[in-house]
Protein backbone atom coordinates (compact mmCIF):
# COMPACT_ATOMS: atom_id res chain seq x y z
CA UNK A 1 0.00 0.00 0.00
CA UNK A 2 1.74 3.34 -0.83
CA UNK A 3 2.06 5.76 2.08
CA UNK A 4 -0.20 8.46 0.00
CA UNK A 5 -3.04 6.72 -0.32
CA UNK A 6 -3.77 7.52 3.42
CA UNK A 7 -2.79 11.14 3.07
CA UNK A 8 -5.34 13.90 3.06
CA UNK A 9 -4.63 17.55 1.39
CA UNK A 10 -2.32 19.42 3.27
CA UNK A 11 -1.24 16.41 5.03
CA UNK A 12 2.35 15.09 4.76
CA UNK A 13 3.67 12.09 6.35
CA UNK A 14 6.94 12.63 8.57
CA UNK A 15 9.46 10.14 10.63
CA UNK A 16 10.22 9.63 14.33
CA UNK A 17 13.10 8.08 15.87
CA UNK A 18 15.03 7.22 12.84
CA UNK A 19 12.72 6.37 10.53
CA UNK A 20 11.07 3.41 12.50
CA UNK A 21 7.91 4.97 12.71
CA UNK A 22 5.91 7.21 10.24
CA UNK A 23 3.36 10.09 11.62
CA UNK A 24 1.01 12.04 9.27
CA UNK A 25 0.81 15.86 9.93
CA UNK A 26 -0.31 18.51 8.42
CA UNK A 27 1.37 21.84 8.44
CA UNK A 28 -1.01 24.03 8.00
CA UNK A 29 -3.12 22.78 11.33
CA UNK A 30 -1.23 21.57 14.24
CA UNK A 31 2.18 19.32 14.41
CA UNK A 32 3.54 17.51 17.64
CA UNK A 33 5.91 19.85 19.64
CA UNK A 34 9.25 18.91 21.92
CA UNK A 35 6.89 19.29 24.60
CA UNK A 36 4.80 15.62 23.78
CA UNK A 37 8.33 14.06 23.07
CA UNK A 38 9.84 14.88 26.12
CA UNK A 39 6.39 13.67 27.93
CA UNK A 40 6.87 10.74 26.05
CA UNK A 41 10.14 9.87 27.10
CA UNK A 42 9.72 11.32 30.80
CA UNK A 43 6.54 9.19 32.02
CA UNK A 44 7.46 5.66 33.66
CA UNK A 45 5.95 2.90 31.34
CA UNK A 46 6.56 -0.60 32.91
CA UNK A 47 6.16 -3.89 30.57
CA UNK A 48 2.37 -5.05 30.16
CA UNK A 49 1.37 -1.34 31.50
CA UNK A 50 -2.07 0.12 30.08
CA UNK A 51 -1.95 3.54 28.85
CA UNK A 52 -3.82 6.66 28.24
CA UNK A 53 -3.61 10.04 26.42
CA UNK A 54 -5.61 12.71 27.32
CA UNK A 55 -5.94 14.98 23.77
CA UNK A 56 -3.29 12.71 21.96
CA UNK A 57 -4.05 15.00 18.59
CA UNK A 58 -1.81 13.63 16.37
CA UNK A 59 -1.56 10.79 18.18
CA UNK A 60 2.35 11.19 18.68
CA UNK A 61 2.83 9.81 22.60
CA UNK A 62 1.15 6.49 21.96
CA UNK A 63 3.15 5.80 18.79
CA UNK A 64 6.23 6.52 20.50
CA UNK A 65 5.46 5.03 23.38
CA UNK A 66 4.17 1.93 21.32
CA UNK A 67 7.64 1.98 20.06
CA UNK A 68 9.75 3.10 22.74
CA UNK A 69 8.03 0.77 25.84
CA UNK A 70 6.59 -2.65 26.21
CA UNK A 71 3.14 -1.12 27.60
CA UNK A 72 0.78 -3.74 26.42
CA UNK A 73 -2.23 -1.22 25.33
CA UNK A 74 -2.34 2.11 24.39
CA UNK A 75 -5.60 4.57 24.14
CA UNK A 76 -5.72 8.15 22.13
CA UNK A 77 -8.53 10.57 23.53
CA UNK A 78 -9.18 13.00 21.02
CA UNK A 79 -11.99 15.54 21.20
CA UNK A 80 -11.32 16.99 17.30
CA UNK A 81 -12.92 14.57 14.61
CA UNK A 82 -10.35 15.45 11.75
CA UNK A 83 -7.08 15.12 14.36
CA UNK A 84 -8.50 11.91 15.38
CA UNK A 85 -9.50 10.52 11.85
CA UNK A 86 -5.58 11.57 11.16
CA UNK A 87 -3.84 9.78 14.11
CA UNK A 88 -6.03 6.68 13.43
CA UNK A 89 -4.61 6.75 9.78
CA UNK A 90 -0.95 7.00 11.61
CA UNK A 91 -1.71 4.14 13.70
CA UNK A 92 -2.97 2.15 10.64
CA UNK A 93 0.09 3.84 8.93
CA UNK A 94 2.25 2.21 11.42
CA UNK A 95 0.62 -1.38 11.39
CA UNK A 96 -0.64 -0.98 14.95
CA UNK A 97 -3.96 -0.87 14.77
CA UNK A 98 -4.31 -3.91 17.25
CA UNK A 99 -2.07 -2.29 19.96
CA UNK A 100 -3.79 1.63 20.22
CA UNK A 101 -6.88 2.54 19.89
CA UNK A 102 -7.32 6.23 18.99
CA UNK A 103 -11.22 7.59 20.30
CA UNK A 104 -12.84 10.28 19.08
CA UNK A 105 -14.52 12.15 22.26
CA UNK A 106 -14.47 14.35 24.97
CA UNK A 107 -11.85 14.16 27.59
CA UNK A 108 -14.63 15.05 30.45
CA UNK A 109 -16.49 11.91 29.59
CA UNK A 110 -13.29 9.65 30.01
CA UNK A 111 -14.91 8.13 33.02
CA UNK A 112 -18.20 7.23 31.14
CA UNK A 113 -16.11 5.75 28.24
CA UNK A 114 -12.84 3.43 29.87
CA UNK A 115 -14.48 3.15 33.68
CA UNK A 116 -12.82 3.69 36.52
CA UNK A 117 -9.42 3.24 37.82
CA UNK A 118 -9.04 1.56 33.94
CA UNK A 119 -5.14 2.36 33.46
CA UNK A 120 -1.86 2.02 34.63
CA UNK A 121 -0.48 5.07 33.45
CA UNK A 122 -2.32 8.26 31.73
CA UNK A 123 -0.61 11.19 30.47
CA UNK A 124 -1.40 14.71 29.00
CA UNK A 125 -0.23 17.37 26.95
CA UNK A 126 -2.86 19.74 27.24
CA UNK A 127 -3.38 23.55 25.89
CA UNK A 128 -1.19 25.39 27.56
CA UNK A 129 -3.15 29.09 27.32
CA UNK A 130 -6.30 30.31 28.80
CA UNK A 131 -9.18 30.69 27.01
CA UNK A 132 -8.47 34.42 26.60
CA UNK A 133 -10.88 36.78 26.05
CA UNK A 134 -12.96 35.63 22.56
CA UNK A 135 -10.61 36.70 20.47
CA UNK A 136 -9.75 32.95 19.21
CA UNK A 137 -10.77 31.15 16.30
CA UNK A 138 -12.11 28.29 17.96
CA UNK A 139 -13.16 26.49 15.00
CA UNK A 140 -9.32 26.44 14.26
CA UNK A 141 -7.58 23.25 15.11
CA UNK A 142 -4.56 25.00 16.53
CA UNK A 143 -6.23 27.07 18.76
CA UNK A 144 -8.21 24.09 20.04
CA UNK A 145 -4.98 22.02 20.32
CA UNK A 146 -3.01 24.97 22.43
CA UNK A 147 -5.79 27.10 24.64
CA UNK A 148 -7.98 26.13 27.27
CA UNK A 149 -11.14 25.87 25.43
CA UNK A 150 -12.81 22.63 25.16
CA UNK A 151 -11.09 21.84 28.74
CA UNK A 152 -9.53 23.56 31.11
CA UNK A 153 -6.50 22.16 33.20
CA UNK A 154 -8.78 21.19 35.98
CA UNK A 155 -10.66 19.27 33.92
CA UNK A 156 -7.75 16.91 32.81
CA UNK A 157 -6.48 16.38 35.86
CA UNK A 158 -10.04 15.09 37.05
CA UNK A 159 -10.14 13.07 34.21
CA UNK A 160 -6.58 11.25 34.61
CA UNK A 161 -7.47 10.61 38.15
CA UNK A 162 -10.66 8.91 38.04
CA UNK A 163 -9.02 6.87 35.16
CA UNK A 164 -5.96 5.75 36.78
CA UNK A 165 -5.64 3.15 38.61
CA UNK A 166 -4.73 3.43 42.41
CA UNK A 167 -1.06 3.12 42.46
CA UNK A 168 -1.09 3.91 38.63
CA UNK A 169 1.16 7.02 37.06
CA UNK A 170 -0.24 9.70 35.50
CA UNK A 171 2.23 12.23 33.64
CA UNK A 172 1.54 15.71 32.34
CA UNK A 173 3.66 18.38 30.74
CA UNK A 174 2.69 22.27 31.09
CA UNK A 175 4.38 25.99 31.01
CA UNK A 176 6.32 26.57 34.16
CA UNK A 177 4.19 29.28 35.39
CA UNK A 178 1.13 27.25 36.15
CA UNK A 179 3.36 24.64 38.06
CA UNK A 180 2.05 25.74 41.28
CA UNK A 181 -1.62 24.92 40.08
CA UNK A 182 -1.17 21.94 38.20
CA UNK A 183 0.43 20.77 41.49
CA UNK A 184 -2.41 21.99 43.88
CA UNK A 185 -5.27 20.27 41.55
CA UNK A 186 -3.02 16.91 41.06
CA UNK A 187 -2.96 16.99 45.34
CA UNK A 188 -6.38 17.82 45.29
CA UNK A 189 -7.53 14.79 42.74
CA UNK A 190 -5.26 12.14 44.76
CA UNK A 191 -2.90 12.20 42.35
CA UNK A 192 0.64 12.76 44.64
CA UNK A 193 3.28 14.74 42.69
CA UNK A 194 6.50 11.99 42.87
CA UNK A 195 8.74 13.53 39.93
CA UNK A 196 9.33 17.08 38.62
CA UNK A 197 11.56 17.83 36.17
CA UNK A 198 12.10 21.08 34.50
CA UNK A 199 13.25 21.73 30.68
CA UNK A 200 15.15 24.72 29.72
CA UNK A 201 15.68 25.51 25.85
CA UNK A 202 19.18 26.04 26.89
CA UNK A 203 21.24 26.93 29.65
CA UNK A 204 20.68 30.56 31.13
CA UNK A 205 17.85 30.85 29.13
CA UNK A 206 14.02 31.10 31.28
CA UNK A 207 12.44 27.07 31.16
CA UNK A 208 10.09 25.99 28.63
CA UNK A 209 7.87 23.29 30.22
CA UNK A 210 7.76 21.45 33.64
CA UNK A 211 7.05 17.95 33.38
CA UNK A 212 5.67 16.00 36.39
CA UNK A 213 4.62 11.99 36.98
CA UNK A 214 2.16 11.99 40.23
CA UNK A 215 0.85 8.69 41.45
CA UNK A 216 -2.57 8.39 42.26
CA UNK A 217 -2.67 7.48 46.40
CA UNK A 218 0.93 7.79 46.60
CA UNK A 219 2.69 9.34 49.68
CA UNK A 220 3.67 12.68 49.60
CA UNK A 221 7.71 12.93 49.05
CA UNK A 222 8.67 14.76 45.31
CA UNK A 223 11.74 13.90 43.70
CA UNK A 224 12.89 16.84 41.77
CA UNK A 225 14.92 15.87 38.88
CA UNK A 226 18.30 17.56 37.48
CA UNK A 227 17.05 19.98 35.26
CA UNK A 228 16.99 19.14 31.26
CA UNK A 229 18.77 21.22 28.06
CA UNK A 230 17.38 20.77 24.94
CA UNK A 231 20.47 22.60 23.33
CA UNK A 232 23.85 23.31 25.02
CA UNK A 233 25.23 26.83 24.56
CA UNK A 234 26.42 26.21 21.55
CA UNK A 235 23.28 25.19 19.79
CA UNK A 236 23.13 21.41 19.33
CA UNK A 237 21.04 19.21 20.63
CA UNK A 238 22.63 18.00 23.87
CA UNK A 239 23.44 14.76 24.50
CA UNK A 240 20.66 14.02 26.38
CA UNK A 241 18.32 15.11 23.88
CA UNK A 242 19.56 13.33 21.39
CA UNK A 243 19.32 10.15 23.27
CA UNK A 244 15.67 10.94 23.90
CA UNK A 245 15.12 11.74 20.06
CA UNK A 246 16.81 9.06 18.23
CA UNK A 247 17.93 6.64 21.10
CA UNK A 248 16.36 3.29 22.80
CA UNK A 249 14.49 4.11 25.87
CA UNK A 250 14.72 0.43 27.48
CA UNK B 1 35.06 46.63 74.09
CA UNK B 2 37.16 43.59 73.70
CA UNK B 3 34.80 41.34 71.43
CA UNK B 4 34.94 38.19 73.42
CA UNK B 5 33.49 39.75 77.02
CA UNK B 6 30.61 38.74 75.18
CA UNK B 7 31.13 34.98 74.05
CA UNK B 8 30.03 32.40 77.02
CA UNK B 9 32.29 28.93 77.46
CA UNK B 10 32.00 26.75 73.56
CA UNK B 11 31.49 29.79 71.80
CA UNK B 12 33.27 31.71 69.21
CA UNK B 13 33.21 34.91 66.66
CA UNK B 14 32.73 34.00 63.02
CA UNK B 15 33.38 36.44 59.79
CA UNK B 16 30.80 37.06 57.21
CA UNK B 17 30.88 38.82 53.96
CA UNK B 18 34.47 39.57 53.80
CA UNK B 19 34.77 40.64 57.63
CA UNK B 20 31.49 42.95 57.29
CA UNK B 21 29.94 41.36 60.08
CA UNK B 22 30.65 39.38 62.98
CA UNK B 23 28.85 36.39 64.02
CA UNK B 24 29.09 34.53 67.38
CA UNK B 25 28.41 30.71 67.24
CA UNK B 26 28.59 27.59 69.29
CA UNK B 27 30.15 24.94 67.24
CA UNK B 28 28.80 22.19 69.64
CA UNK B 29 25.57 23.34 69.09
CA UNK B 30 24.27 25.01 65.98
CA UNK B 31 25.53 26.86 63.39
CA UNK B 32 24.06 28.93 60.69
CA UNK B 33 24.50 27.21 56.93
CA UNK B 34 24.38 27.50 53.22
CA UNK B 35 20.56 27.30 53.39
CA UNK B 36 20.13 30.63 55.08
CA UNK B 37 22.86 32.54 53.17
CA UNK B 38 20.94 31.80 50.20
CA UNK B 39 17.42 32.78 51.38
CA UNK B 40 18.72 35.96 52.62
CA UNK B 41 20.37 36.74 48.82
CA UNK B 42 17.22 35.41 47.72
CA UNK B 43 14.50 37.19 49.18
CA UNK B 44 13.28 40.16 47.77
CA UNK B 45 13.86 43.25 50.24
CA UNK B 46 13.65 46.97 49.03
CA UNK B 47 14.40 50.08 50.70
CA UNK B 48 12.41 50.86 53.83
CA UNK B 49 10.81 47.05 53.68
CA UNK B 50 10.25 45.76 57.60
CA UNK B 51 11.65 42.43 57.77
CA UNK B 52 10.61 39.29 60.01
CA UNK B 53 12.79 36.30 60.78
CA UNK B 54 10.81 33.55 62.01
CA UNK B 55 12.75 30.82 63.85
CA UNK B 56 16.35 33.07 63.49
CA UNK B 57 18.62 30.95 65.05
CA UNK B 58 22.16 32.82 65.10
CA UNK B 59 20.30 35.58 63.58
CA UNK B 60 22.23 35.21 60.84
CA UNK B 61 19.64 36.37 58.41
CA UNK B 62 18.82 39.63 59.45
CA UNK B 63 22.34 40.25 60.48
CA UNK B 64 22.88 39.63 56.62
CA UNK B 65 19.98 41.49 55.53
CA UNK B 66 20.44 44.43 57.73
CA UNK B 67 24.18 44.75 55.67
CA UNK B 68 22.88 44.01 52.13
CA UNK B 69 19.73 45.51 51.56
CA UNK B 70 17.94 48.74 52.49
CA UNK B 71 15.47 46.95 54.98
CA UNK B 72 14.26 49.40 57.45
CA UNK B 73 13.78 47.29 60.33
CA UNK B 74 14.61 44.00 61.21
CA UNK B 75 13.04 41.59 63.91
CA UNK B 76 14.20 37.89 64.43
CA UNK B 77 11.78 35.43 66.42
CA UNK B 78 13.83 32.76 68.51
CA UNK B 79 12.24 30.04 70.67
CA UNK B 80 15.53 29.12 72.04
CA UNK B 81 16.50 31.40 74.74
CA UNK B 82 20.20 30.74 74.36
CA UNK B 83 19.99 31.07 71.23
CA UNK B 84 17.87 34.06 71.01
CA UNK B 85 21.01 35.85 73.17
CA UNK B 86 23.65 34.33 71.47
CA UNK B 87 21.74 36.13 68.62
CA UNK B 88 21.23 39.40 70.43
CA UNK B 89 24.58 39.87 71.37
CA UNK B 90 25.55 39.12 67.86
CA UNK B 91 23.49 42.25 67.10
CA UNK B 92 25.43 44.36 70.08
CA UNK B 93 28.73 42.98 68.47
CA UNK B 94 28.17 44.97 65.04
CA UNK B 95 26.83 47.92 66.36
CA UNK B 96 23.22 46.70 65.00
CA UNK B 97 20.90 47.00 68.36
CA UNK B 98 18.55 50.07 66.69
CA UNK B 99 18.07 48.03 63.43
CA UNK B 100 17.76 44.61 64.46
CA UNK B 101 15.69 43.04 67.37
CA UNK B 102 15.69 40.09 68.49
CA UNK B 103 12.58 38.61 70.42
CA UNK B 104 12.59 35.39 72.13
CA UNK B 105 9.13 33.41 71.26
CA UNK B 106 6.96 30.71 70.02
CA UNK B 107 6.73 31.65 66.20
CA UNK B 108 3.09 30.37 66.83
CA UNK B 109 2.51 33.67 68.65
CA UNK B 110 4.16 35.82 66.53
CA UNK B 111 0.70 37.45 65.20
CA UNK B 112 -0.35 38.31 69.06
CA UNK B 113 3.45 39.74 69.11
CA UNK B 114 3.66 41.40 66.30
CA UNK B 115 0.03 42.36 65.11
CA UNK B 116 -1.62 40.99 61.54
CA UNK B 117 0.03 42.66 58.55
CA UNK B 118 2.94 44.29 60.17
CA UNK B 119 5.90 43.37 57.90
CA UNK B 120 6.81 44.01 54.16
CA UNK B 121 8.96 40.56 54.65
CA UNK B 122 9.07 37.73 56.49
CA UNK B 123 11.33 35.00 56.19
CA UNK B 124 11.75 31.91 57.44
CA UNK B 125 14.65 28.76 57.54
CA UNK B 126 12.25 26.03 59.59
CA UNK B 127 13.22 22.95 61.01
CA UNK B 128 13.31 20.45 57.67
CA UNK B 129 13.11 16.99 59.37
CA UNK B 130 9.75 15.37 60.67
CA UNK B 131 9.59 15.17 64.52
CA UNK B 132 10.50 11.48 64.52
CA UNK B 133 9.29 8.79 66.14
CA UNK B 134 10.64 10.10 70.04
CA UNK B 135 13.93 8.95 69.52
CA UNK B 136 15.47 12.77 69.40
CA UNK B 137 16.43 14.56 72.37
CA UNK B 138 14.41 17.53 72.67
CA UNK B 139 16.46 19.19 75.27
CA UNK B 140 19.58 19.40 72.37
CA UNK B 141 19.58 23.10 70.41
CA UNK B 142 20.45 21.20 66.94
CA UNK B 143 17.74 18.72 67.32
CA UNK B 144 15.06 21.54 68.14
CA UNK B 145 16.43 23.96 65.20
CA UNK B 146 16.54 21.03 62.55
CA UNK B 147 13.28 18.94 63.54
CA UNK B 148 9.90 19.95 63.67
CA UNK B 149 9.42 19.26 66.88
CA UNK B 150 8.42 23.04 68.15
CA UNK B 151 6.71 24.19 65.32
CA UNK B 152 5.60 22.26 61.87
CA UNK B 153 5.79 23.92 58.67
CA UNK B 154 2.55 24.55 58.41
CA UNK B 155 3.30 26.98 61.56
CA UNK B 156 5.49 28.52 60.06
CA UNK B 157 3.53 29.04 56.68
CA UNK B 158 0.29 29.63 59.03
CA UNK B 159 2.02 32.79 61.02
CA UNK B 160 3.85 33.97 57.92
CA UNK B 161 0.88 34.81 56.37
CA UNK B 162 -0.78 36.34 59.40
CA UNK B 163 1.73 38.96 59.63
CA UNK B 164 2.74 40.03 56.21
CA UNK B 165 1.07 42.72 54.79
CA UNK B 166 -1.32 41.64 52.06
CA UNK B 167 1.11 42.24 48.22
CA UNK B 168 4.15 41.59 50.85
CA UNK B 169 6.21 39.12 50.44
CA UNK B 170 7.77 35.45 52.09
CA UNK B 171 10.32 33.56 51.29
CA UNK B 172 10.84 30.15 52.43
CA UNK B 173 13.78 27.35 52.12
CA UNK B 174 12.90 23.89 52.50
CA UNK B 175 14.28 20.48 50.96
CA UNK B 176 12.63 19.59 47.89
CA UNK B 177 10.93 16.47 48.35
CA UNK B 178 8.95 19.09 50.65
CA UNK B 179 8.01 21.01 47.51
CA UNK B 180 4.64 20.48 46.78
CA UNK B 181 3.50 20.42 50.72
CA UNK B 182 5.29 24.12 51.13
CA UNK B 183 3.53 25.26 47.97
CA UNK B 184 0.43 23.77 49.02
CA UNK B 185 0.38 25.53 52.02
CA UNK B 186 1.25 29.08 50.70
CA UNK B 187 -1.45 28.94 48.21
CA UNK B 188 -3.88 27.51 51.46
CA UNK B 189 -2.62 30.38 53.47
CA UNK B 190 -2.91 33.41 50.59
CA UNK B 191 0.55 33.40 49.73
CA UNK B 192 0.67 32.97 46.14
CA UNK B 193 4.06 31.57 45.24
CA UNK B 194 5.52 33.41 42.58
CA UNK B 195 9.45 32.47 42.30
CA UNK B 196 11.09 29.38 42.71
CA UNK B 197 14.76 27.77 42.61
CA UNK B 198 16.68 25.03 43.24
CA UNK B 199 19.98 24.99 44.62
CA UNK B 200 22.27 21.80 43.86
CA UNK B 201 24.98 21.15 45.71
CA UNK B 202 27.15 20.35 42.14
CA UNK B 203 25.57 19.88 38.43
CA UNK B 204 24.57 16.19 37.88
CA UNK B 205 23.91 15.76 41.92
CA UNK B 206 20.70 15.25 43.32
CA UNK B 207 18.90 19.09 44.61
CA UNK B 208 20.03 20.42 47.84
CA UNK B 209 17.48 22.94 48.62
CA UNK B 210 14.60 24.80 47.13
CA UNK B 211 14.01 28.39 47.75
CA UNK B 212 10.34 30.04 47.34
CA UNK B 213 8.77 33.63 47.38
CA UNK B 214 5.45 34.05 47.74
CA UNK B 215 3.61 37.23 47.49
CA UNK B 216 0.63 37.59 50.10
CA UNK B 217 -2.67 37.63 48.16
CA UNK B 218 -0.79 38.03 44.13
CA UNK B 219 -1.94 36.01 41.51
CA UNK B 220 -0.95 32.49 40.07
CA UNK B 221 1.69 32.35 37.96
CA UNK B 222 5.10 31.45 38.92
CA UNK B 223 8.61 32.07 37.39
CA UNK B 224 10.91 29.40 37.94
CA UNK B 225 14.50 31.02 37.84
CA UNK B 226 17.36 28.88 36.41
CA UNK B 227 19.03 26.45 38.70
CA UNK B 228 22.02 27.50 40.90
CA UNK B 229 24.89 25.51 41.41
CA UNK B 230 26.59 25.60 44.97
CA UNK B 231 29.93 24.01 43.20
CA UNK B 232 31.10 23.82 39.92
CA UNK B 233 32.64 20.46 38.66
CA UNK B 234 35.72 20.66 39.57
CA UNK B 235 34.64 21.19 43.31
CA UNK B 236 34.75 25.47 42.99
CA UNK B 237 32.67 28.09 44.09
CA UNK B 238 30.27 28.90 41.42
CA UNK B 239 30.58 32.27 40.38
CA UNK B 240 27.38 33.01 41.67
CA UNK B 241 28.02 31.74 44.61
CA UNK B 242 31.28 33.71 45.93
CA UNK B 243 28.76 36.41 44.69
CA UNK B 244 26.51 35.50 47.14
CA UNK B 245 28.86 35.01 49.93
CA UNK B 246 31.34 37.94 49.23
CA UNK B 247 29.39 40.26 46.92
CA UNK B 248 27.35 43.84 47.16
CA UNK B 249 24.30 42.90 46.38
CA UNK B 250 22.38 45.92 45.54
Amino acid sequence: MADDVLLKPGERIDRLIDDRLKIIQNPQAFRFSADAVLLARFVTVKPGDTVCDLGTGTGVIPLLLSAQTKASRLYGLEIQTEMADMARRSVALNGLTKKISIDTGDLREALARYGSSRFDVVVSNPPYNSAGLGRLNASDAMTLARHEIMCTLEDVVAAASKITKSRGRTALVHKPHRLVDLLVLLRTYRLEPKRLQVVYARPGQKPGFVLVEAIKDGGAELEILNPLYIYDANGEYTAELRDIYFGEWE
